[in-house]
């Protein structure tokens, strides 16, 4: 069976890279629809190659220079969050990729669920802010979330057949978690991992943009420094798999060769191992429950030696202790952290803050946070907004140290 | 559910183990049965402690001492292999752990297979010698053959939910080669990995016994130290997962901390990891599908550090050459193997041949055999036997290099 793909977020690393995967299995996979936020040389390549029906647009005039262009077959344009949500619930299509950045995400993620489509999920906002409100849908629909992270998806693939739980089914937390004695979530610990506080306070940009395993935008590699997105990614875990905090821990793992594991009741220890490569996530959300051929490097263990291990020290990554308060105080506090974050990280590229001035800025904002339990999608865009202003507000006034 | 037991070879080091294990769950084991060779102070302790309905012995001669103690509820004694097939078919039984030595296991694991029990198999040479007869037995039943050994336990764990493969499901050999890569057994290299040839030559049966990572009888110790142990485990995983030899790798991982691994078809990789311990293994084949909680010894990530691999050298550990070549040539090959293997190990304790001299005798006996294809359990008996008479014919005639 051929399953046909909405891919929201097309021109991305990983749209990209979904592309190649889509490519490279065209008797599994029929691309339907793609998203771009505006028009670009590499989206009119993708139209011309993969042909989709419907491509997405934030509106009419981004894509003027697109849509004056002649493509065999003519797609249909749609626009903004309505063209995501009419593209994320198309009767014609089984799978929709979220690959979208930010809350661009969170609409087309619940439509999709809603209506039944299994959603193979990359933005790491839609979980981390609006998590609650998306698991929710998920269960209520019988929708499956597929996790494109290479974490999760060592997760799921870890979890497979060892209980009922698959993320987004309507499992309840309390059977998981009699199943599962923890997830242990690897983390690479980034260009930083044994350097002193002293020797952070005076890293550069250009130093913490070298990320020794995996090549990313200049958020997320950032955020691989810092280890606020090994946070993010317990935050997403507690959603994806229902389990507690308590029962999420993060192991630095410098080699990234491992990419996360179970630990069952049993004291048994299951994990998913691969080269960095993320084209094999993707692939597994996409095809499962089928794994499909490919040939991507493979691991090689006469040159791999050796795997390392260490617990990460939140006195000198203090993002991971904030990312696991905030976790456990649930409501806005996650939507505050990842959007002060996104501001912080954004400051320290300009140079206006300083590399231990991004936990710093966010500790602040979340300290200075009134909590909103169980949010909604109006109440999460206003703890956003009221973040991202208090960060850029708290930054202006120089008030903090080691800026 | 309460699963029933009989087990046989309940003595060993396996038996007292799978004993711990049931005396941990009384609300999922009962014990049936249990068969040891021979009275001791431990078989009879077992009886008292567990109470099983029916006792197997080698001969009522054996038992004597054994058969004049008052026990309440007072067992049934049955004899020899007959003996040993009636506690294997027993209706009262559901699972059928065969932790005998040698050929002691076929007749009964043959037997409770055709009666459509679960099989947990810890007997090695069950499926080296008879692995054609046990798989076809298995197939024809529907049964189950369920690894207890750590690394086809790693393996099965492994590729749960991944296909319909099971050990002696009723699967096809294509369609499980379809859907996976290759198995990946690990070995810890024993305790003289990283020896030369010249340091090989010299070492004694002490430095031989000393495993680092894993507390075993004196037969497998040494069978570790020389590698003929994986070898082994690579013909029973053929046997057991229906794979060809070229889809079977060994890698050397000195810390046995990955109890081994499986490489899907799309390059992913998963692994089964764990503290070495027997009861982990043990537990799990005699209660899956359920993992059953303990409280043995976690991995404990802060002590672990490193894990290493490299690939086996085959020239340094020839054994390792012999098994895949037995076992690619098929037919009483792997019995030779086994059996030549046993007499080897035994005369290098007695000190008439040396280290070295091992796997040598092994060769020479292979060398000089006639096979039989596709053999029956008489065919098998008898290459044994000639095996046993050859290699200590040869050993006798020292005609062998490094005796």
């Amino acid at each position: 069976m051929t399953k046909r793909i909405a891919l929201l977020g097309c021109t991305g690393s990983i749209g990209q890279q979904t592309l190649d995967v889509i490519g490279l299995h065209p008797d599994k996979f029929q691309l339907v629809s793609i998203a771009a936020s505006k028009h670009s040389e590499a989206l009119a390549q993708q139209i011309a190659r993969f042909k989709p029906l419907r491509v997405g647009l934030s509106r009419p005039g981004t894509g003027k220079l697109l849509e004056t262009m002649r493509f065999n077959p003519q797609p249909e344009y749609v626009y903004g969050a309505e063209g995501l949500v009419a593209l994320a619930t198309d009767p014609e299509v089984d799978v929709v990729v979220v690959a979208t950045s930010g809350q661009h995400g969170f609409a087309p993620t619940l439509a999709a669920l809603k209506a039944g489509k299994e959603v193979a999920l990359a933005n790491k906002e839609v979980l981390v802010m609006a998590g609650e409100l998306v698991t929710a849908q998920a269960k209520a629909s019988g929708s499956q979330i597929r996790p494109i992270d290479s974490e999760h998806s060592a997760i799921w693939q870890s979890l497979r057949g060892e209980s009922f739980i698959t993320p987004g089914g309507d499992e309840n937390w309390a059977e998981a978690n009699d199943k599962v004695g923890r997830l242990i979530l690897t983390a690479s610990g980034g260009p930083f991992r044994s350097f002193s506080k002293e020797q952070m306070a005076n890293v550069t940009v250009e130093q913490a943009m070298k990320h020794p395993n995996w090549n990313m935008g200049p958020k997320i590699t950032i955020d691989s420094a810092t280890l606020f997105n090994k946070g993010l990614e317990v935050i997403e875990a507690h959603w994806l798999f229902g389990l507690p905090y308590a029962k999420i821990d993060v192991v630095v793992h410098a080699q990234s060769i491992i990419h996360s594991m179970v630990e069952f009741l049993d004291g048994s220890i299951k994990a998913q191992l691969g080269t960095p490569d993320m084209r094999l996530p993707i692939q597994y959300a996409l095809g499962y429950p089928e794994r499909l051929s490919n040939e991507y490097p493979r691991l090689d263990f006469t040159k791999l030696r050796e795997l390392t291990f260490e617990l990460p020290d939140t006195d000198r990554f203090p993002a991971l202790r904030l990312a696991y308060e905030a976790g456990e105080q649930g409501g806005t506090y996650p939507t505050v952290l990842a959007a002060a974050d996104e501001e912080a990280v954004r400051l320290f590229h300009e140079r206006r803050i300083s590399y231990l001035g991004i936990a710093e800025l966010v500790e602040r904002t979340l300290n200075a946070h009134t909590n909103v339990a169980h949010p909604t999608l109006e109440a999460i865009a206003e703890a956003d907004s009221w973040a991202r202003q208090t960060a850029i507000l708290f930054s202006e006034k120089q008030a903090i140290n080691s800026f």
